[in-house]
C-alpha cells in the first residue's frame, strides 16, 4: 500500500507554520507497516487543491489529508474531494446537535460558519474528535481509502490513534530498528556500513544526520513478522558491536532520556548551572516526565554577580580569568556541588555570541565541567554557526559528555 | 511566477525529521514576492523522484529543490534532474579542486563518494556552499528556473539568501503585514475579520492559529509597491485599534522579543524562578541575542528542597500549602527579589504531568507570580494536554503576563 499525505493550508506554503503533521503520520504510518512515499501541500485554492488530491488519487492508494476541515471559508477539503469523486454533500443532524452541544459546554455560541462541519460527503464516514470541534471523515472507494482529519496536531493525533488505525491496518510488516549515534560523520558511517555489507533482500540500511548526531535506519519488508525480526536483530547486534562507542541508544530515543536513565538506575541526583545555554539542558531534561526524580535544581547564572551570589564565584577569581575559562567552569561547579545536596553537578560556560564585547574569535568557544565528590573533568570546546545553533550543539555535547562520564565512573 | 519547493529524502516521508526547510525557503520566497504554491516531499527512489519533479515542471516556474546533492548512493536530485531536462553531467575540475582542498582543511581525508559532488548538468551553473560539501547547482532553461540545494538547513539557508536570491528576484511586489494576537480564538477572530470588511483589489487578509496565539496576515500583490503599502498600512493601522487588547506584536516577533525589548527599554533587570518549566521560559529569553543585558538569573528550584535552599521558602509553609499554591508562587518570587539585585522578579509553579503523585485533576494546574518592590500579581491558570504542550502553553503565557504586568506599570 502505498501511502501520500496531504496537508492543506497557505499557512503552510507561504512558510508561516511548521508542517509537522505530515512527519507525524509517516511515523505512525511506518510503524504500522505501511510507507508514505509522498508528502504533498498546497495553498487554500480550490483549484489547486482539486490537482493535487487528483494526483494523489493517482499514485496512492491510502490519501491522509490534514486541514481545511475548520469553519472558515478557506476550509474546502471535504468539498472538494466529494466534488472530485462526485459525491453529495449531506448534512448530518446527529453531527450538527454534537458540535452545538459543544459550544453549549464551553459556554460559546456557536458561529453559522460551525454548522457546515456536519457535512460529510454520502456515504462517508465521520471520524470523532472528542478535542475539537471539527470531525475527521472516512471515505473507501474504488480501492482507495481517504481519510480527512482536521489541522490542529493534537487533535489529529488523537483521532489517528483512536479512529484511524483500525480502519487502515494491513497484513504486510515494515519493521524497522534506529541505532543513534554520536561523534561519527555521515559519511564515514556510509563508508563502513557499505563496507560491511548487511543488507539482505528484505532490508535495507540507511543513514539520517541531525543536529550533531547520526541515526542508522534498518528498515525491513516482508510478510514474515518473525523472520523478518531476526534478521533486523542480526544486523543490529553487529553494527552495535562495530560501532560502539559511537551508539547512545537505539530507537530514537533522545540524549537527554538516556541520561535521566542512567541518573535513575545509579540513583544519582544531578544538579546544573549553565550560563551561555541559558536554561536549554535543563529544558531538555524537564521535558521528560520523571525528571522530578533526578534534578534537584538549575542555577541560570547570566550575570557576574548571579555568579558570585549563586555559586560562591570569588570576584577576583572572576576578573582574573574570564568568565568562560576552566577556571570559571570548574568553581562554577563546585559552588553547585558543595552548596546542594546532590551527587553530579554540571557546569557551562561560552559565548553564544553574537556580541560586540568579545571578538569574534571567542563566539563559540565554551567550558563544561562536570563534578561528584571524587572526581571532575573539564571539557572545552568550540562550535560554529548562529547562537541559537551554538546553543543547540552545546546542550546536545553536554548530555553526551555526562553520559560518557557517566559510563567511566559506573 | 508560481514556485514549488521539491524536498528530497527518506528521512522526510519517513517521519524521521521535521521538513523545516519548505517553511524557510516559502517564507524567504514571499518576502521577494513569489508565492509557493506546493510544497512536496519524496523518498531518495529514483522513479518517484523523477515523476515529482516531471509534475512541477509543468506546474511551477520556479522549483527549489532541496536534498539528494550529498555523497552518499541515495543522492539522486541532479542525477535525475539532469536526465529529465536531457543535460549531461560533466566534471568540474575547479570544484573537484575546491572540495578536496576543504577535506585538507578540516583534516580528513576525502572519500571516493565525495567526488560526484563535482558533477553538474551541462550549461548550469554552481552556487557556492562556502560551510558545507555539496555546492548548489541553478539551472535557467525553457522558461523555467530550477535551483538545486543541500539539504542541511545551516547550509541552505546560507545559499539561498546570498547567491540564489539575484537569480530569482522579479518585478513584481508582494507585501505582507502580520499581527500577532493572543487571547482571541481564531473563529471569533474570523468573523471580526468579515465583519470589518478591509479586503481590498490587491490585498487579502487571513488568520493563521498557532499555539495559543493567532496571527492575522494581510497579503497585498501589485506592481505599484507604494500603493500596496499605503493600503495595507491603512488596513494595519484600522486593525490595530480595534483589536488593541489582543495585540502583542507585528511581524512575527515573538512575545519573548517583545518582553526581552520592554524591560530592555524600562531599564528593569529581570530574575526567574521557574520549577514546572524547567528552565524553558529562560532559554526561550535567553535564545534572543543581548539577553545579557536583561536576565540576570534564573534559579530552576525543581525539588522542594532546591525551593528552600535558593529562595528561602519556610519548610512549614511548603508543607502546609501545597508547592502548587499561590503562597508558594508567592514566595518564590519574594525570595527571589530579596536575594538579588533585580527589579523584576517573576515565578511559575505547577503539575506538568504525569504523575501519580498529583490527583489526575490537578495536571495543567500553574501558579505564576510578579513581583517588584512596589507590587505584586498572582495569577492562576489551567491548561490540557500533554506535559510538553501543558510546558509550552505555561510559558507562553508567562511571557504574555510579563508583558501585560509591563504595560501597566510603566
Amino acid at each position: 500500500m502505498i501511502a501520500e499525505i496531504v496537508t492543506v493550508g497557505t499557512e503552510i506554503v507561504s512558510g508561516s507554520i511548521l508542517n509537522t503533521n505530515a512527519t507525524i503520520l509517516s511515523e505512525k504510518l511506518l510503524e504500522l507497516g505501511i510507507e508514505a512515499y509522498y508528502h504533498t501541500s498546497v495553498d487554500d485554492d480550490k483549484l489547486r487543491l482539486a490537482s493535487v488530491i487528483d494526483i494523489a488519487l493517482n499514485r496512492a492508494d491510502l490519501i491522509i489529508t490534514t486541514g481545511g476541515l475548520g469553519p472558515t471559508k478557506d476550509d474546502l477539503t471535504k468539498e472538494v474531494i466529494a466534488e472530485l469523486l462526485d459525491l453529495e454533500l449531506v448534512l448530518d443532524s446527529n453531527m450538527e446537535e454534537k458540535i452545538s452541544q459543544m459550544f453549549l459546554d464551553m459556554n460559546k455560541s456557536m458561529t453559522e460558519n460551525n454548522r457546515k462541519q456536519a457535512l460529510k460527503p454520502k456515504n462517508s464516514i465521520f471520524i470523532e474528535n472528542t478535542i475539537g470541534t471539527a470531525p475527521g471523515i472516512f471515505i473507501n472507494i474504488n480501492d482507495k481509502k481517504i481519510i480527512m482529519l482536521p489541522g490542529p496536531p493534537s487533535e489529529m493525533t488523537l483521532m489517528f490513534d483512536n479512529y484511524v488505525i483500525p480502519l487502515i491496518k494491513e497484513d504486510f510488516y515494515v519493521l524497522t530498528k534506529s541505532i543513534n549515534t554520536i561523534g561519527i560523520g555521515e559519511s564515514t558511517l556510509e563508508t563502513k556500513l557499505l563496507d560491511m555489507n548487511l543488507s539482505t533482500r528484505e532490508t535495507n540500511i540507511t543513514t539520517f544526520a541531525k543536529m550533531g548526531t547520526v541515526e542508522i535506519k534498518i528498515i525491513g519488508k516482508g510478510k514474515n513478522r518473525n523472520k523478518l525480526k531476526n534478521e533486523i536483530d542480526n544486523i543490529t547486534l553487529k553494527l552495535s558491536k562495530e560501532l560502539k562507542q559511537y551508539i547512545y541508544g537505539y530507537d530514537n530515543i533522545s540524549i537527554e532520556e538516556v541520561v535521566l536513565d542512567m541518573l535513575k538506575e545509579r540513583k544519582y541526583i544531578l544538579g546544573l548551572c549553565e550560563s551561555c545555554t541559558g536554561g536549554l539542558i535543563a529544558s531538555k531534561i524537564t521535558r521528560i516526565p520523571g525528571a522530578s526524580n533526578v534534578l534537584d535544581r538549575s542555577i541560570i547564572t547570566y550575570s557576574n554577580q548571579s555568579k558570585i551570589d549563586e555559586l560562591n564565584i570569588n570576584a577576583s577569581t572572576l576578573k582574573k580569568y574570564s568568565p568562560v575559562s576552566k577556571e570559571i567552569s570548574y568553581e562554577m561547579a563546585k559552588g553547585l556541588l558543595d552548596k546542594s545536596n546532590i551527587d553530579l553537578a554540571f557546569s557551562i560556560t561560552g559565548y553564544a555570541g553574537p556580541n560586540t564585547k568579545e571578538t569574534e574569535e571567542d563566539v563559540g568557544l565554551i567550558y563544561m565541567c562536570i563534578m561528584t565528590k571524587y572526581k571532575y573533568k573539564v571539557i572545552k570546546c568550540k562550535f560554529s554557526g548562529d547562537r541559537q545553533s551554538i546553543q543547540d550543539k552545546a546542550a546536545i555535547k553536554a548530555l553526551n559528555e555526562i553520559r560518557m562520564f557517566l559510563l567511566k565512573n559506573h
